[in-house]
């Protein structure tokens, strides 16, 4: 039952007298403004009720102020994955946990740091490809994140620019996947010719690559909406929505 | 295993000598197109492959052509969808197909033509939210899709205006949705909220309500890309993407 | 205090038994969502906390559900607006509420229905001046929507093509207002000229008149937004917005 | 009264001789266009008039200039705030009008110099709220502003990302606020959010953070402007408009 | 000298006694913010400072409302014109001021009205240009200001479309203009052309014809805003104010 | 040699005194300008030096002038071609010149006049496709303006939708084209499809259909712009341009 | 008379036997080209013929290439001006051509060389005005292509933000001004404010100013066309076609 | 035949035995995907289809990837061309593959690597013009691949800015072009201006030069797009597309 139950039990810790009304009060505003909006998205109770790490945007962070965060996000559920950091911060993060595991990825840009706890397992798989090379550093976050949401992935990248037989190849092997994620720049139409060659839910990702008129994915995402194929979008180079998106998916078909 | 096979018996079947090789550079090269590029979305093939069914756009089309193509596709695979249909076109459908059963769904716009063929069934899940009344048709057209492609649907409408109390009574039975759609113009925030408060995929429908700036949807379409939320998203007014994404999410989901 | 104290209360009751812990989560789903996201705007708790009148956008909704929603909130609340109201729809509700009073105001396209329950009165006033005749019917809304909420309103209409005397003799006048609504469409000056003259707040409301380039109001919410005035801005043709906004300062100014 | 007497005053010394005609029609010239159209925002008037600090945009200027207009600011109103200022030029101030006091808010980019003048009071108090931190240094100018402007202060940053449970606790602080100022970039929901927990005005200032379609706080200025909530805009990182318009509210209120 | 010198009259007559302090006050306020910020462009004072025209926008006044006005201005001044009026209009204004002498020029959708007060002339020559016979309607209502203003007109319509050697020809003609208005929508190349063969100002106005990516005047707008022609530019279809500028240029021209 | 002999003939004329000076300058500006900046499109010397008809724009044109200006041509050239004629501007070409002969296609909205002079033959062969029902009206254009210049044309329309073994047996025939006209609306990625099948040219025409963001052919347009394929555009639906730019191509492809 | 003579000559010569048929046709593709469509703004033609300085764009060119072009404008006309030059370019120009005369304006980016030849003088006077200090780079191109041109400027610069009372001041002595050049960014309002209060043409010169929604004298430029002041607009930061412009008027301004 | 019969000649291999049916699959797949939806531009089977060389866009390319590509494709075709590389990555090329021949063009940004093959020769001719010089690396682009594709190309560059007599001679010479590729920035008028001068097909390329509204070659975009002319365009900066196109164009053309 993906709706929380967590009202309830407080009520119940209330009636029982476990928790003051007050206590209560507070914590259930905490809960619900929490949940809504999008603007808690890195609230620590995250993890615990669906298997989502604890991601912090590193962009724009200053490095004792982020490492600060991660840390808390780790003493409360075990890992915690920086987004979009700089080389420089992933650095000072590795020096200043050196009591934690560190994994960095620079083309991803993340970097997740652990205090030993293991990603989750679901069981399910997320095909990622990419049009060009151009596109890969936004399939490396969303790859990254699909895997810390306890998903296998399985990728194919350039195979627009760098051997066809290579998409026809890998989606053999794609063909497991439970979910696609599909990035490309420029007029963005390699999402659709997946779309048409696959049976499960492929999710397009505008790259910000391409020049002049529309350049920089503008043309890609309006292609991408405008596409007759069956196709959701997410926002352009937004790898980590595409990824958590992928897993939810691919974390609940079923393997007979 | 979602990559078609056909080419591999096809080749079979030119080895054997069932099928000249005239033959099959002409079957594949309409197979593969077919495929390819979204630009063959209603060919005869699809409800065979996938349980997609045939849909066609009735909108611009003249009457006696859009009969002629539906009957094909009833012809085919036993049912038919037209979408963006008007009043007359759906009384003419019914008038010139008295021989076969029609259903018409004027909020959806949609006409379903079939020669007593039962839609599939694949005991998956839709919920479908809408913000307003507004947001209805869209929703409409969604749901039916999602349900000729073989899934149960859970509505949710005008849960903003007309009582939020349903959208938490119905959150509850909406719970066992394995995928939700969720429809909303102006600001377009509800789908955000949703995904707060669910843990399977939430497919955000921007829909053409709204005056001023960056009305009649836009505004909904940007801020449903720039959510924080894990949030996947449509073109503005899409109900059939909307639906046939969900019900392939859906259609997959185990259920132990 | 404006934060609601209804959870505390919950609690109590729930602790003293008066209420089941099922029953209060129920609730308080409700409750919070009801006030969250904007998506409850008109839920029937609004007019009792803070003297906003229901307001029920009439566009594109059909009569018989129309009056449905307006009777509800009258039984709940004494009164009800319908917002973007057409004569047809202004005709039918006076048809078929004749037991209970009706204003219409076809220039802010605003129909108000009431079983006697008069108007809140809060002491504030606000100002509403427009550029031109055009501006009128989005002024009259803010007008209606300010008057209902409590405030005494005061116009000054077409100053810039019908007298430019009326401002000055009008600012005289409105020199009492506690916040000032200035309509202006084309290049829309008028709420920086305005600003310029008086010590309280002015609200542009960008209106939705002049062709060409950015015309339709674009122009006139770009040169608000840019303005070197102090100004705040709503979207374009919004006079509900601005008239409660305006409504909201005015109430609480002090008067010694 | 707010519109203000000087004409009058001035005619008064016209008729009983102490101005002659010629340099009273000069000064009306002055006086009027000073008011008018926005251009006159830095005024030597204004501080006179309605206590708001004169405010020199620094950005672009030359150091020199820039001392040499702050100076005579302070000369006739005892305070001058400038805006947009480099460190580089907060430096140069400093040791340039060592004679002077001198306060730097880096994160603000604010400088502000005084010849010990006190910063008048009014009583009125202003919320200030952010979603996350990249929003701060919008939040900062805003606050700095309407402090100078007379009125006490209250804030809440990074109510998104690093625990929403200061929301709600700073709300109940907040709850004495007489007009909020809530910043956020992406889709910028937090606004409407707040809008919907309070009951005196909220300021939505889009803050341009967020990459992709419409980043860069162009979806949060559609999206609060889109907004049912009761809600009014600023410019795009107007933090000095956000500020002074919430001082001139709050400097009204009443306080029973 | 153009900077009207009315404040220092009343001044006099403060000072001698003829006029009170607060009649001044008030009256300067008016003649100030007359003059101010584009609002007060229909102002009865303008006609006696400069001999533009009273101009009143017909578009969307109701017939009494429009013929009111009118007849106060040819009270004041002699003559009015309407802009953008509908035919019934023009013919309501006929019916109604039949003691008036009456012009209608349905392409220009202007009405004159006048006591018999003849136009001014101030021996300035406009010549106007049309690339098609689309631009006509915008190049007359030009033409009629130009006129109204006191300039001999000089017109050269259609001279793309129907036959070039009329340009050539009525370039010799038009030699005698002292400012040139030309009108062209689609690519709007003509104003640059022009601009190459004649020394004396040229101003484009874009037209909205034209149809796919900017069309309706805007790729028009674009080309002329970005030529390397020396060109200054009005708004889309804004012939009134294409007529009073070349009107302002000519009125002031040397003849030896 | 493309480049026109005619000035040089003119100066011979002038030098053995058949022909004025006068009446060479005055001809030369004609000639000239005729030819340049694209305002001379329509001049009736362009069909005797390149076989392209004369083609008037009937859209907005009222009938005797239409008239009037096509007889003009017929007699200059013997045929004129009318695009975007109205049913009701072809029904009275029809009448009132049924001493000519016409010929009205209401798909494509031409009409086409003559005195019998036969089109011209050039040998060259233009392939027009369409992804959609939707697409035949621009395609239809393009078809009658190839024709008129001498190309034979091929069509397959809606290969799309209607059955995709059409385009792979239409390919075969259009295998003689010598360029190709790809029609498509939404996400206009047919014109790349093609581009990657055939060795010849293919000019891709944005069609406005499609709904939503940057629909009526927008997303096209950017798509066909961005495309990796080798691809050129022409605007919106804008038929005539490519049926005349494929014309010029096939004209001069040589046939061993 | 504007229109060049130089065709009817070049015919004469012809006649006379001075000048061979291929010689003539050939100077007149070039004479007409130089003149038309705006691609030959530099020609060598252009000073000869209306006192137009030869102008070179700087930006972009290498040095060796500038000061060559240069040099053969001095030579041909006496002057020659570059706009939009870097320092670097300055100090080049300045070593490579120590045998001339040049003049270099920083703030302007503006390179003149001479030979000694003086500028023209046509006893017009350009005013010159800007809203802030940000303004005076586009200003100051203006000014410079105006004096190069013949003309008087007069400035008043910076009148919103350091004291009101020198555009007043400056308006009595721009008085004289035959044309007037307003240069202003964020919303752009100073134009029509100047336009209201003198009788001669102002040109709004829209400067790249202003952050967030529309800045970057977007706003500026969308205020300038909408407003009701008579106003003529040109792109934004385009000084020297303003300055040309205005020369343009002011050059053939009749002096009594 | 340009429709490729590979497919064909695959099933006579299979039917034969001497190609298995799971190989000609495989085959098929990589054969078919390689040439639809432009995603398969660079694979190794286009050079010997129709003489286009191997391009690789070397912008954000890693230099051991870029030159392994390199290496590949000349070993599969004999040539190779790198678009968009910077110096750094010429120079790398140069040294990694001194066992090559390497060509490097730095306007145009393109190295060609080559084993000695020579390029094709079909005699073609391709005309390339640019407006100014700022256009020259967009027509240099174009240059090297129409010539690397077996044309002859003939070009005239900067004709506006540095002598309009060039063009009217270039063309003479160029008046051999079997397609002309015009470029230009700013408004973009000479691609229409050529034109209507010659008879060939001319293909539009928008420069990213220009500033202010509409600057960076949108406006040329727009103007080309809406040109009355006969004029197809590409994408702003695409030589590639361009110089390929009109390549295809040439190649064909029939010389008698």
């Amino acid at each position: 039952m993906p709706i929380n139950s967590r009202i309830l039990n407080l009520m119940e810790e209330v009636r029982s007298g476990r928790c003051s009304p007050e206590e209560a009060a507070d914590h259930i505003g905490g809960l619900r403004l929490e949940e809504i909006a999008g603007v808690a998205r890195l609230d620590l109770g995250r993890s615990i009720r669906c298997g989502i790490p604890e991601v912090v945007l590193a962009e724009g962070k200053d490095i004792s102020h982020l490492i600060e965060i991660m840390r808390r996000y780790v003493e409360a559920s075990g890992r915690c994955v920086a987004s979009r950091a700089t080389e420089e911060q992933a650095d000072a993060i590795m020096n200043a946990a050196s009591d934690l595991i560190c994994e960095y990825y620079p083309e991803a840009r993340i970097v997740i740091l652990s205090n030993g706890t293991e990603k989750p397992e679901n069981g399910g798989t997320v095909g990622i490809i990419t049009a060009g090379t151009s596109d890969i550093r936004v399939a490396e976050e969303a790859r990254i994140i699909a895997e810390e949401m306890g998903c296998r992935t399985l990728t194919a990248y350039d195979v627009g620019a760098a051997g066809i037989h290579r998409l026809f190849h890998a989606l053999k092997e794609l063909g497991d996947a439970d979910a696609f994620i599909v990035c490309a720049g420029r007029e963005g139409t390699l999402p659709a010719v997946v779309a048409g060659l696959v049976d499960r839910p492929v999710i397009g990702v505008p790259v910000s690559v391409g020049y002049g008129y529309m350049g920089k994915g503008e043309a890609a995402l309006a292609s991408m909406l405008q596409s007759c194929a069956v196709l959701a979008v997410v926002n352009i180079d937004a790898g980590f929505t595409a990824g958590a998106f992928a897993a939810q998916i691919a974390s609940g078909v079923r393997k007979e």
